[in-house]
């Protein structure tokens, strides 16, 4: 996933549902679902136009909710800390003794912070 | 901070820029400064009724933030998860030799949590 895509994932994600249902219904077809602004004007007997200015309205809103929080921004920075922690934590547990108390923690460790890594995205 | 001052203080510092000036102001004076409704009436000379319908309105407006999206739920339990993760790394680097590559590690890993938690209120 590019830069952009994560990053409008992440906004439609927290603030999908400040979206009117037609914003988010022509966003999710447009963008997840990947039919063009023609299919989903045909899909809906609307004009291309009117698909475009629906989709561009629900990206001005996810936009500005970001601006006034900073929410997905404070989110990607905390994982990629919490990406950096999980290596170590695999590191670690590589440097400890097989079996011994010190391996065990280790390992409880990098499942933790694995599984707080799969809320990342 | 009892929960409730917890959640409302994670509330207003994610979504304080989505309330008006004046909701704002009055509901940092109150909650935060500790001012009673009638001491920002007087202040404002306007009606303690007054203030307390535009705290009461910027409290709704948070709810209401929290409810669609859900930010200081995930944010919660994702800092709640990561105060367990430093206490596991702080005691890997109670059982790691003094000097030891591991030990270099886990206070690394340590300090890097301990960072992380800082941002979590």
């Amino acid at each position: 996933m590019d830069d952009g895509t994560l990053q409008r994932t992440m906004l439609f994600d927290f603030f999908g549902d400040l979206l009117t249902e037609k914003q988010r219904e022509y966003f999710d077809l447009y963008y997840n679902e990947d039919l063009t602004l023609s299919e989903i004007a045909a899909n809906n007997g609307v004009t291309r136009q009117g698909v475009y200015d629906i989709i561009a309205r629900a990206e001005k809103t996810l936009v500005e909710m970001e601006q006034k929080t900073g929410v997905v921004k404070r989110w990607r920075e905390t994982y990629k800390e919490l990406e950096r922690a999980e290596s170590m934590a695999r590191e670690l547990l590589l440097l400890s003794d097989r079996n011994s108390e010190a391996a065990e923690l280790a390992g409880e460790l990098v499942l933790a912070l694995e599984e707080l890594n799969k809320n990342g995205v």
